[in-house]
């Protein structure tokens, strides 16, 4: 055994587990192909500043941050969207809007260790830059529940949850929370489904200041679980009217698309972080028993200030930890049992020349090929065929050499033909 | 503009770039594949000691190494191999050898900057565990030579320069080298093409102690160009003759796969790191205007040092940045534009709803779709899709939506085409 372990938080990936992280990644590449997103990347250590300009100087305390031997404060990457806002304020002015991007970077957090919480995962993350219509929310949260979908996934395993930051401050606006209490309001109301009605109206009056009534109305609110609901609730105030509108129309995109059923709307649904501005969701499954498998939303001012171009935008982040769990809870991993498309046996010596030959024509020609390195009898060599999972395994012996054919055995059915080498070769 | 750049030495990879760098992992990827190899990965932040272990404590300087919060001494990955020690031994003994793995990690090295060289590189890595026949060096070079033969060059672009330190031991004792001076002469021959003779025999005679005569015969080994002048001069030491008879069944193994003009036997491939042990190899272009495309051989006792586990080992290293130079160069980079399966155009508001069904009806048979967020005019449209590469055009009016078709415009051929929509979903 090694002295050596991988740092705590930290995974190694055998090919096993490579396989099934190989799976995740490929199945967010194709959709995101499908849906024509490019992708692309940046340096996994960054400037710190980038990250406090984003999120303050709270985030440095679960940061894997550190002063390099130039002098410079840097930080391994959190997350990936200020990486994105400095790509993006670089070379927007020549790049045609909207712009669809994607990439799979792997983030790092110094989080306290607990219940086998990692300190890095891969995340996909997916944004429109330069599109303030509700279409390009709509696509964005097509293209996420299509990223479950993809996978086997259907509306019995998971739910896009959705709402919208501007519906919502119309509706505490008209409940009467003043306009300088709505960032607290959402950070108590963020909490609502884990704490009762007298909770959250002490806290909305006790922190928030609101009067019993303006608490109790803004308690209410979420009380709504339809649109309609809500139209008919609170329809008649003309602002809370103009956000309904808007997220009627994302929803009735998503039914054209057929995707109706992977969301519901959703008031409770804030997202504590403070740079959202519009449509925000969230995707679970539909048991409750994981974390959030995705969040996201529209980020309009975000660009502006950390990456000096005032571009609209949206985007979401989905990590291959909670999502794999899910899988392995349905059934969906990969299989990821060996497998190579043909075993190239010598019978003996003389014939290890023209195995290695036949050996390298059928890797040039595509197929994934091995062989033993040591000379061995047949049986052992059928041996370690099966081991690696060949589907078919080509003999050559005297015979076969000098009649420039194979024997090649087909391992599932058992069936042996003569093959001339040429054949087997051709691509 | 943004405030904020990427790190000196660190790459942004917009979608352009993006997309060589997938060509180029992909490919390797594609010819680990056909050989056999499973992907792997490990952590890119280590316990800094597992470098150390390796390479020395004058590794640190080159290091982006820190504290971490739960003060532990880290560093970002500068190779892959100790980590590949470290996983291979955690379970070595549970996998059937020979083990063949690969991975393609980003690493990470504080250099201070020169003519442009970058922090960060990507580099495939490929070793075989387990195997001390050389059977496992033929194809690890086979593989070597492959890797760069699947970008579409050949023997003209490339050559692998290969040698043995067991042979070049064997060689140097027989020139008169003491043995506990070869380490010290291995270093000063590495640097041979660059030093004349008279400066070689000064430093063999000053800094390693060796005779007048004996640094001659060392300086006189290496005017041997051939195997066989190898042995014509050197053939009566049967060490040199045992050492010279592996060698030519290397080269044997590797003329039966066809790639005997990719390798060029060249006895001043030293490879300075300490750790190697048998035969050694860097792939150069042919023009020698680069640096080494490759580099890797056999380190049989690296695993046990480092792994805890002891097992015979074999592999190289080849990085992104000099490859990329090397396609670029040749004309071999792949083609970056975009493009799109589809693009679907509504004529009208009033064909939203149909147009946004074929588009997620497209996607979900494969295709990748694009359409326009925004309702513009149709030449608008079609302008966006030539834009974005689009094959296909499928245009709903008001009648192709009655009638459940669209009007299929190949772009490429300008040939317009009513297609039922049932048709154009079919996968």
């Amino acid at each position: 055994m090694s002295k050596f372990k991988a740092l705590p938080g930290f995974r190694d990936f055998y090919p096993d587990d490579f396989a099934v992280r190989a799976h995740i990644v490929g199945t967010w590449r194709e959709v995101a192909r499908r849906y024509g997103f490019q992708e692309y990347d940046g340096p996994p250590l960054e400037p710190l500043e980038l990250y406090v300009e984003k999120s303050g100087p709270e985030i440095v305390q679960q940061l894997y941050n550190f002063t390099d031997k130039g002098g410079r404060e840097v930080a391994m990457r959190p997350e990936m969207t200020p990486t994105l806002a400095r790509m993006a304020g670089a070379r927007a002015g020549g790049i045609p809007k909207p712009i669809k991007w994607f990439s799979v970077p792997q983030l790092f957090r110094y989080e306290r260790q607990q219940r086998g919480r990692l300190r890095e995962h891969f995340q996909l993350n997916l944004d429109i830059l330069g599109e303030e219509g509700v279409a390009a929310d709509a696509e964005l949260l097509a293209a996420a529940v299509d990223m479950l979908r993809a996978f086997g996934l259907t509306a019995a395993d998971f739910v896009a949850r959705v709402s919208d930051r501007r519906l919502l401050r119309a509706l505490l606006l008209h409940a009467g929370t003043p306009e300088d209490q709505l960032t607290l309001v959402y950070n108590i109301v963020d909490k609502l489904e884990r704490e009762g009605r007298e909770r959250l109206i002490a806290r909305l009056t006790g922190e928030a200041g609101l009067t019993e009534e303006a608490a109790g109305a803004v308690v209410d609110i979420f009380r709504h679980r339809e649109l309609d609901a809500v139209r008919e609730a609170y329809g008649a105030d003309p602002e809370v009217a103009a956000e309904l509108a808007r997220m009627a129309e994302c929803f009735a995109m998503l039914e054209a698309m057929g995707l109706r059923d992977y969301v519901r709307f959703d008031l409770t649904i804030v997202r504590g972080l403070a740079y959202y501005t519009g449509i925000v969701f969230e995707l679970f499954d539909t048991r409750g028993e994981l974390r959030a498998i995705c969040g996201g939303g529209r980020y309009d001012d975000l660009l502006k200030r950390v990456g000096g171009t005032d571009l609209p935008a949206l985007g979401f982040g989905m990590g291959d930890v909670v999502l794999r769990e899910l899988l392995a809870d349905r059934g969906l991993l990969p299989e990821t049992a060996r497998r190579v498309d043909f075993y190239v046996i010598a019978v003996t010596e003389a014939e290890r020349s023209a195995a290695l030959s036949l050996v390298h024509g059928l890797r040039d020609a595509g197929h994934s090929v091995e062989y033993g390195f040591r000379v061995q009898g047949v049986g052992k060599q059928m041996k370690a065929a099966s081991a690696l999972g060949a589907a078919r395994v080509a003999v050559l012996g005297a015979d076969e050499v000098a009649a420039g054919v194979a024997n090649v055995k087909t391992m599932e059915t058992g069936e042996e033909r003569r093959v001339p080498v040429e054949e087997l070769l051709r691509p």
